[in-house]
């Protein structure tokens, strides 16, 4: 068995995110418009850029090892494969996608229930038709090419599932939403041969591992003071701890400096605590990887 | 039965030519973002902006009376409707739209029977569907949600059924083209009942004759010149006929002035000829319509 | 006294749609980002770039002969000027511009005299205060530099007087129209003394002859064709008449061509009784004026 | 009371710089097209879009309690608020902006007392009328809409009172800077009766010192190295001092790691006297912020 | 011999208006950025895009047998080839391209003798050597790889020959004029053995003749009116005579139609004339081609 | 002698890339399109932009006492200056330029000995000429004026010289790499005279010294983390050595904190061995500079 790992990156929405990902993680990818086949500085790696729709088919195939995609299409798809784990990528979205039940403001309808004999447009219509047959109502569900809010409005179906983070153009439509029916974020998917195989599963985990330790350094930062010496049990007590501080004495002094690593958003909070117990020359600084 | 007509406009591709082609026909099309339903400068037509995949589906259903949509996705889906007219777009494209079947440079097929078993990717599932099941070639068709070449670039799939113009696409890829399966241009289709009703008959047709002058005006031009009287038989034989040119007196004078209406590219030919017959005053105009 | 004339080109919204109507009536005006003094090929005019706001008050100084601004400012000036015409720019919108008194959506102001005491912002502070004056109602109006919708919106006055089209916009932030205190349209101001100066008079008149046949010439189109002699009295009623038809006999025939000028839009109502009427050849051509 | 402090975000200019600042200083603040109250994530804050011209009285009124402007407005409109810190932003500019008189270059003014019963145009009306009556110096002040290097060039005014950094604008229009009026920075100002409050004063004072903090850390950089013991004094002397160096002895070594806050442009000057001092592995790294 | 005439076409700044004239002139040519043959809809015609610097140089060596550049790189290359006719693109400029002499503007250069012993940088090397040889003045003419103007600005030489249309970019940087070397249009050149071919030289002239076509159109326009027959002579006597006006009886009537074609910039004198001579229904149109 | 360095920063593709790296090694360099002498923030130097054409040419004369630009143009002019050291600028390349030998897909020529009376095109004339004469091989040099690679598509040429960094446009047009003649990458080159200069050669090493700093960072990480006291030297065996790890005790503790600078690509590898080893807290961070 060869030793290189086919990854499949996501085309679309999640194209560059997922690019800029690999970058904090160590690996430059290079998309030309040119090639189906993205550039990799990694001789054990082998990338190809695909539909997140149809990412899940491709890795229980085993056309690709690995591969990241919503869990919206993994799910639709039904695809035999191994999640690995979640990915959220804060550059992309602070909440996850959110697949929703839609009618316009003037329908009556309260609860999927009272859909019975509809018809109801969506890009998922698998994950849609399993949904109404699992509570036993019988609905009409269409694909729909897209512009899906669109078809709601114009009265050409009676509601549609669709995606949105946010909900603000449902409702600039005018349109309400009726309940939720799946969340969704990207995931790691594997083909369950690959996962078998010791060299694939073992890159595939360095992979994840490293992948998992940038998205864990957004949104955090490195915070360095330094302290008289009777002050290190006060002050670590505030310090939100993701690890434990790192203490250090200070040459021909009994000052301290103190290290820790903490969500950014804390910082504004323990910075007037800290210089009530006497913490000095307080800095912050950004952090790429936290593993 | 109210005395307004429902009209399709096809979003995407042919959206900002639709539009262009309607204000040249005498009506302003206004589509805003914010809007699924384009404004149109005449009371008796409401506009809905729809995907050309869609739009047979919709008239067939009457949930529009009239549409505009390649003629692929009509046959696609196979929906009854009444084709009325083909809109050949000369701003969009000179040649039709084809769909053809495609390999990768290397391989060894060379007619859709050494297909057997293979699988296609294509967005026209149906119609490529039908077309081998006609052959009786078994074959086993897939979606594609888009950058279909990439698939058999990869090796996804062993061929793609895929739209082109002029095939450039598909050589720069290193693909091959094997077959033509269809050539499509954007026909005007109509709900059989609509066609049954005589006014909204007769406002189909008015639209229909009106798209169609706009159309034949693309490429062609006027051409005025005077000459002497005794040059009428010899210059009206060497002018093409679209119609017979005008040709009137000139005031206290034995010379005529003579007008008529021919392709842009006559032009260039004739003129030296003209100037030879002794023909002066040589102008070229253009024209919005011609009826 | 010089035979130069000085005129006012308005900065800002009017600025490309007043350049491309000299433009059609026969002068080009240039506009360089490098100086404040716009070039025409008409060594008898020289130009000036204004705020719009500002025009009125040039003109009635004489530091500007004649300029083009809003009839909103123009009022809102008070400035003692000579309204010599509209100028109904068709590129700029087919609506006059309406200033509106607008309230939050939830306010139970039902008409100006409710807002007795209240606190109004507008950019039109002078016209604003005189039209409650004039009503016997106490207000308060602040000068808005800008973004005035938001204040009513974030609740930092009671109402505003802002300009709108379509009154879309003002939807969209939930805010409601409760009156329409003035119609605006671009106007043509001159110097009174420079009205009574025949040269400069002269000019002005020649000027505003020119625009107006440009403006005229936007939305109307030459429409010819050949018929039967017998023909020409039914078809000249059926067109619509803004000159005369032109009817010239053909050459060696008891045919007519007839040439008329109508507005576009009644083009596609007049084809099929044309068509009926025995007319041949219809062609439709634009015009650049129509004096 | 609530426990919401009111936020003004100045619209404009400073808009983008004022959210870049908020996220060094640990407030992500977005702002939508669609919405006049910018989101952020702290519910302790609500934050409102608001010209700089109107900052002041608004937070006079107590609309808002604290907001970001341009001291020249501030001034501009007199109000009676506590100005609490300027805001240096690097990013806008190195040096404040300055609101000089400016006259045509072949003009004869030498100073503002040349101007007596002369006309100036300029934004800042109220300023400049207070400037010249402090002087008895009597002009007729008016109102610029805006494009008021124009009004000199083309002669409506005799002086303008305009705003500049380099002035460079200035010179290319060939105008000439009389004396300089008032330099203008961002101000941080709060509303009187907020200031007197103790949660919001602790709100606002912990905002301030969070976005000083930021401010700080740009144009500042950590420096890092290690040097034998003997050796500290003398690196320590020439290390420019704004927190003390942190020193540190190093495991099973008689030397220590030396790490230092400085100004980014002191490193080229220090490092080739680090390197004589026999200082080795010297890296520089970024800060976020410096409290 | 083949019937195909070989066209350059020129690249960079004439590529854009060359293109836009041929189709003018009745010829669609399609410059695709990964070809570097251009199509055009003849089949008697194949293009190449050549460097306006190198196209003489192709057309002496007869690897094109036309092609179109400006007049100074044919001078440059002092290339043996027929110039058949000025091409005066109104697009690109009003006024044709000059090569200056240019110094600083504090220089104490007169005139081309004041620079004896000096370096002059151009991009026209050839050209100023031989004007400077003719008129015995020793000088050193260096090459330029552009960016001209800075050479003189920072000191790098003495004096530059540089092209300009305005001079204005030369003001800006505080350069001067001396003297204009020489005027330079975009001119047709022929190989001599085409020109000698029967059959190339017809069509190189059908080509020169409907360009020249084209271009005599752009500022002219077609000018008609009805008018009693008594005042023809009147009328005529003050229409400008590019042609003569074409006059025809009205059915049924004593008055005339009158048509004419002029500049458009007479249009604006003529109109109150034709008015006051009881013309009616006076209408201004386009043309496309005058021959 | 002037203590003021004149630095030549060179126009066109490493513009950008110069203007980075000058302020990541702690310069600020202003590019202005209306001056030709960028500002920088430091008396003691004065930059002027240069084509990288002309770079060797002014340095030779002393015009400029420091330029960049690439080896290849300073080959081309041979120009007697002193080479300093090169800048491998990561962010315009990972590899340098290549000036190759090209020929037509389907030529016969197999090396430059097959090139005998050929024309060769190519923008680096000097260079080509020289290569050829030494190896005997008689040959027609022409200069190109850009757009060379059409010229050997198109046949105006035998070969040409060009430069590429991937060979992939010369692939794309169906042309053939025959060798390479020269690899190419930006250089700091100095005039002699200058480097004689006492305070101008310490001048000109600063600025080398932290432009080199800038670069070596690139690519460059700083990896901390801690670890029980009696792992330090398996740990510090597997961390790859720029400079030797930073190794500092804990504060109360047997535990240590480990600190090194690394290839960013090295993190990748050896996470998973830290992680075996013991090693806790470990973090990523940037760096500016590595002196």
């Amino acid at each position: 068995m060869e030793s290189v790992l086919k990854l499949g990156i996501p085309k679309g929405s999640l194209e560059t995110a997922t690019v800029e990902l690999f970058k904090k993680a160590g690996w430059q990818i290079g998309i030309s418009s040119r090639s189906y086949f993205p550039t990799i500085d990694d001789d054990e790696i082998k990338c190809s850029l695909m539909r997140p729709q149809e990412m899940a088919k491709y890795v229980e195939r085993g056309t690709i090892d690995v591969g990241i995609a919503g869990r919206d299409w993994v799910r639709e798809n039904e695809s035999d494969v191994f999640e690995l784990c979640e990915m959220v990528y804060s550059k992309v979205s602070r909440r996850p996608a959110r697949w929703v039940l839609v009618v316009n403001g003037d329908s009556k309808v309260q609860g999927p229930e009272d859909l019975r004999g509809a018809t109801i447009s969506t890009e998922l219509v698998g994950f849609t038709k399993r949904y109404f047959a699992e509570r036993n109502i019988p609905v009409n569900v269409e694909f729909s090419w897209g512009a899906t809010e669109a078809k709601v409005v114009e009265g050409l179906c009676d509601a549609i599932v669709e995606v949105t983070e946010t909900g603000s153009t449902i409702k600039a439509n005018g349109l309400r939403i009726v309940s939720e029916l799946m969340e969704s974020v990207p995931v790691m998917i594997v083909n369950k041969a690959a996962w078998a195989d010791p060299w694939r599963r073992a890159k595939i985990e360095q992979i994840a591992t490293l992948l998992q330790s940038a998205l864990r350094a957004e949104g955090m930062v490195g915070l360095k003071m330094n302290a008289p010496g009777d002050r290190v049990a006060a002050i670590t007590e505030i310090i939100p701890s993701l690890n434990r501080p790192t203490v250090a004495h200070l040459h021909n002094s009994d000052w301290v400096s103190i290290e820790s690593i903490m969500p950014e958003k804390e910082v504004r909070r323990i910075v007037p605590e800290l210089l009530k117990l006497g913490a000095e020359g307080i800095v912050e600084y950004s952090l790429n990887k936290i593993i």
